[in-house]
């Protein structure tokens, strides 16, 4: 069996860490300067572990081995949410260059093809997961169009700025290979909660989003009496707690919905606001509680528009995501390894946070372990986990690479 | 009676428009550079009109007539909001220019001392009626100290950047003055849908603010299951609902509230914020309902503070305003010259708007003339008023400021 370096995986992963870094965090959103500047070391590193690397049209950095045979690809994203935090993402981008080196160092495992990967703006800057969309041929023009961040940069010059206007995209090719893993973070508190060192993940949850537009009538707060009013944020607070107060009563045991972004014009004290904005977003591992939820958010703004006064307009999010199930075999691969390292310390659970690898799945078989978040923080600079958890989960998959290569190739 | 030239009052007021004017709207916050350049245009044409012109320490602009005897003091504030609308606090400084010069035009009227003012930062920038309050000594350190604007912009810095630091701030002598009168446009629909081209205002409503600071846990939008999430702005979402359900239970008829301004951090749509502030500000003519407020918003905090989650915490804001009665002796001077140009046209009405007037009249014999606003908008880009009863409002307070000051200098 392969034995990974952990001198060598953490130093990396320092090192990537050190590439935006703020206080004990990372500030590397997709297509900033730094993000670039940590896809350039990424393809030198691949490059040096033996990859042909490539940095395509939409910044996904992909490392392909030279063996022939059936491939594994393995890795995350390297792009950060403005205010993120140091390894989710960056861990599995790391776990992928250290598996292929570790497997190139041992002679039972070196001829078996690893290829390792960095996906392009999973953190949805501008289209989540816009990289693994891109390479799977998912990125449809309805996407792209439009696409601007939270300031109102466009994508288009963001991918000018950054150099890649007319660089080739990569396409995958499924024959290629046996599947894709994608190690990351938990960014939740389950594995600390009940004890576990390993999560192999089952299935990642949907997610839908929705945007509210409310438009009212800017007017002073001092001379307009309350029964003349169309105030947008009125109409905003009541919109968000009926959502919080009806959700419950149509959820499942693992939903989860968020209204995380507000934007009120002029949002100043002393002025009635005329015009609002209300992101959404809910997300479950089934579809059934995902459609009962849209049509609590109808039922909402249906009712509150039939009074008059302010109007509520809800645009769907540009890019939904299915719930999707990871491939049992690719699972049970992980799950043996995890054994081996972790006897009685690992156990099943789906994602609640959306992956690249829900994406790619689509495509090919897919797999994703987790290790455990400190405290179960995530998406803010306090984001941790122990080294160990960290080297053991790396050693984990590089086990796992070995008998799923193992298997593949000797079953054509 | 003295005259008022209505094209030279026309020709002044669209000269002060175009000094920050953005489209039909006026861009000129307190200590902006075409804030001070209006300021300085003002100082001159003060002078042009025979007064001693100062502009002092806090960016007060007055006028002073060289003539004996009890003055009135005419004008209103030249600073915008945000984004302004052309007539908000210009009418009132243009008409005391106005009435200056009609007085010295006639001989009946030309030994009448007349002051003329703009006030500063009326709109609270940093601190609302930041220039009456200084004039009158009602401006304390607390008020100054840690003031900032909505950018983090300190006051101390704003003035040193007007070049305002070290000049020495005027201060009202009583003694000197019969009394002050602020015209203004209505900014409500009162007088538009009453059919009156002349309010004349009887008291003005009390104000008082509370900034809610919400403080829970950052987290990930889709690990962080609803039992386990303490959300920021989902508190927030509640209290501004059960504001707006429980106000209108003790409300009087004329209160009126809002919740103009939000602040959520990270304010992303996948992230559970940790952190997020909101505005209220409420108004009433009367003591009683602004007590009856205070009262709903501390029971809903201890009610909210003692599920533990989120912790508000209600900060009251640092310049609360007392309702404020007009003075009835002026008020029949103005309204006698209302009914001579206007007759049956004019009405008493209180100001559910704050101005400048309700912090002079704690010093002075104080009131207050309004004109129609088109629509009744205000604090807008499409504020306006029609010529004629601009030009209607100017002439009733020349032929007020001439019989008030008739009558104050025969009685001594």
């Amino acid at each position: 069996m392969p034995r990974i370096d952990p001198d060598r995986l953490l130093t990396d992963l320092r090192a990537l860490r050190a590439i935006g870094a703020q206080g004990r965090g990372v500030v590397r959103p997709a297509f900033s300067a730094t993000d670039m500047k940590a896809r350039r070391w990424l393809k030198s590193r691949y490059e040096e572990a033996g990859l042909d690397a490539t940095i395509d049209g939409v910044g996904n950095v992909i490392g392909r081995s030279r063996s022939p045979g059936k491939a594994l690809l393995i890795g995350s994203h390297s792009d950060t949410q403005p205010t993120g935090g140091w390894l989710d993402g960056a861990l599995g981008v790391i776990y992928g260059l250290e598996v292929v080196r570790a497997l190139a160092a041992d002679a039972l495992t070196r001829a078996l093809p690893v290829d390792a990967v960095s996906f392009q703006d999973e953190e949805a800057r501008f289209v989540g997961c816009l990289g693994s969309r891109s390479l799977i041929g998912a990125l449809t023009r309805g996407m792209e169009d439009g696409a601007a961040d939270s300031r109102g940069t466009a994508l288009a010059d963001a991918l000018r700025e950054a150099g890649l206007a007319g660089v080739p995209r990569l396409r995958l090719d499924p024959d290629r290979y046996a599947g894709f893993v994608e190690p990351h973070i938990e960014q939740g508190p389950h594995l600390e909660d009940a004890g576990r060192r390993i999560g192999v993940v089952t299935g990642i949850v949907g997610l839908r989003g929705v945007r509210f537009v409310l438009r009212g009538q800017q007017n002073h707060a001092g001379t307009t009496m309350m029964a003349r009013r169309r105030d947008a944020a009125a109409a905003l607070y009541e919109l968000a707690y009926r959502i919080n107060q009806e959700f419950p009563t149509v959820a499942g045991p693992r939903s989860v919905w968020t209204m995380g972004r507000v934007r009120i014009e002029p949002n100043a004290a002393s002025i009635v606001p005329g015009y609002a904005e209300l992101d959404l977003q809910f997300r479950d591992p089934e579809d059934a509680p995902l459609e009962a939820f849209d049509d609590v958010v109808a039922r909402l703004v249906k009712e509150m528009n039939a009074r008059g006064g302010v109007a509520i307009e809800a645009i769907r999010a540009r890019a939904p995501i299915r719930p999707s199930r990871m491939d049992p075999r690719l699972q049970s691969h992980i799950e043996a390894a995890a054994e081996r390292h972790a006897p009685g310390l690992w156990q099943r659970m789906p994602s609640g946070a959306f992956h690249d690898a829900g994406i790619v799945s689509e495509r090919l078989p897919s797999a994703m372990l987790f290790i455990p978040s400190i405290g179960g923080i995530s998406h803010d600079f306090a984001e941790d986990s122990r080294d160990e958890d960290i080297v053991l989960g790396c050693q984990v998959i590089a086990d796992a690479a070995a008998s799923i290569l193992a298997e593949a190739n000797a079953t054509r």
